[in-house]
């Protein structure tokens, strides 16, 4: 078998020459395949009723990886992925180095904002923040002046401030629909949040030939659509 | 209406005389239901098919969030939930402060282990362990004498080292059969895991009247199974 052969057959083993694109489930998946489709790669199988974590696609040389979307950046920084698709909530906090920020994606459009109870009048003294990006809230609330004691979260964000866990939260905002189902307002605009393809460096030099067409491809279908 | 009448009709709004308790959904659910119910403490709704993060329970006093379990020892180390039940895994790695750790549950038991490919030969130089468990991957290797790099990862560790993402991974191992379904074997035992009740200092101070019965009946609930 040629090199290409066994490229093509072996989604699972050595992919060296192939490509890894990492996504994650929900908004980024679902926005993001469209625009793939336009580069001739499409799954064969629903990641989002799947335990499976590798999937094989119709362009062969690619594979998707299916991630956290935190785990994004980091897959595609240390080279297990080449290039994956994550928001720019996701790079601003984790950071993300030996990468390259190529496209915006212009998908899973939200804003980063400040929540709290509807109505709710601002305490006395330093404010507390529930929130899972800390990083962006310390570096917003200091831009602004503002000393606040932040409280790391994992998950659920809209259900601290209704149990007296901070006064505040730091979310993505879209429709706004958790907020309002949890008795929460919308309050000030941090940033916008939009999914970036991020590539890995050396991947951008070593896999020109299968990546160039794929990233023109993806760049186009982006520009059609606005 | 009575202090007492306001409580109960209240589980959104200030809770303050009642117990607020912090489960997470999966396993640690499930195996502390039967324990609860010895409290005469249950559930109206399921939450695994429910989007609601606060849950009224059949106990006048009892309210139940459920949360991200890397989440339960903030809620309750703040005060947002009186106790919860958190894997020693987390507790562990996440520290819990400012909470008495009462009873040690026995339930939800695996073990926090190392793994890898199955058959993989140790390469040369400094390992590299992707985990979630960072604090306690760092440790664990300290303690052997031996310097490693560590990938933080926040899910779904078992794919890392088949895309080459780390050499081994150090995650919690029940039956094994994640392990296996990704041609993976568990080599060392770092500790063994149980769920554990955490209660809010305060809390225990403040709450003698009805968190005493219920620490009592949840005791007996466990001993009766062992
Ligand atoms: O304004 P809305 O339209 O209600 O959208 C906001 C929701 O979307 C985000 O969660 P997401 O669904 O991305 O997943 P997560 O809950 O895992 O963060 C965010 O954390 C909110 O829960
Ligand atoms: O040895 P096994 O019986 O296969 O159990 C191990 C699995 O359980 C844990 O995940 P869990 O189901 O607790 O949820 P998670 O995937 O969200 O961590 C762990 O991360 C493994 O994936």
């Amino acid at each position: 078998m040629n090199k290409k052969g066994s490229v093509v057959s072996d989604v699972l083993g050595n992919f060296d020459h192939g490509l890894t694109l990492a996504l994650s489930k929900g908004r980024i998946l679902k926005e993001t395949l469209p625009l793939l489709a336009n580069a001739n790669i499409a799954l064969l199988e629903d990641p989002e009723h799947s335990r499976k974590l590798i999937f094989p696609t119709t362009h062969p040389h690619v594979r998707i990886l299916i991630l956290r979307a935190s785990d994004v950046p980091t897959y595609v920084e240390n080279g297990a992925a080449d290039i994956g698709v994550a928001g720019k909530d996701v790079l601003m906090e984790h950071g993300a180095h030996n990468v390259y920020e190529l496209l915006d994606l212009k998908i899973a459009r939200c804003r980063l904002m400040t929540a709290g109870k509807v109505g709710a009048v601002r305490p006395a003294g330093r404010l507390k923040i529930a929130t899972k990006y800390v990083h962006l809230t310390r570096q917003y609330f200091a831009g602004l002046g503002e000393q606040v004691d932040v409280i790391k979260l994992y998950g659920s964000m809209e259900l601290a401030p209704l149990v007296g866990l901070g006064d505040l939260i730091v979310d993505v905002v879209d429709t706004g629909n958790t907020l309002r189902a949890n008795g929460l307002e919308p309050l000030e605009e941090i940033c916008k949040i939009s999914s970036r393809l991020i590539v890995n460096k050396a991947s951008f030099k070593r896999k020109q030939a299968v990546l160039g067409p794929i990233l023109a491809q993806l760049e186009q279908a982006v520009a059609a659509k606005s």
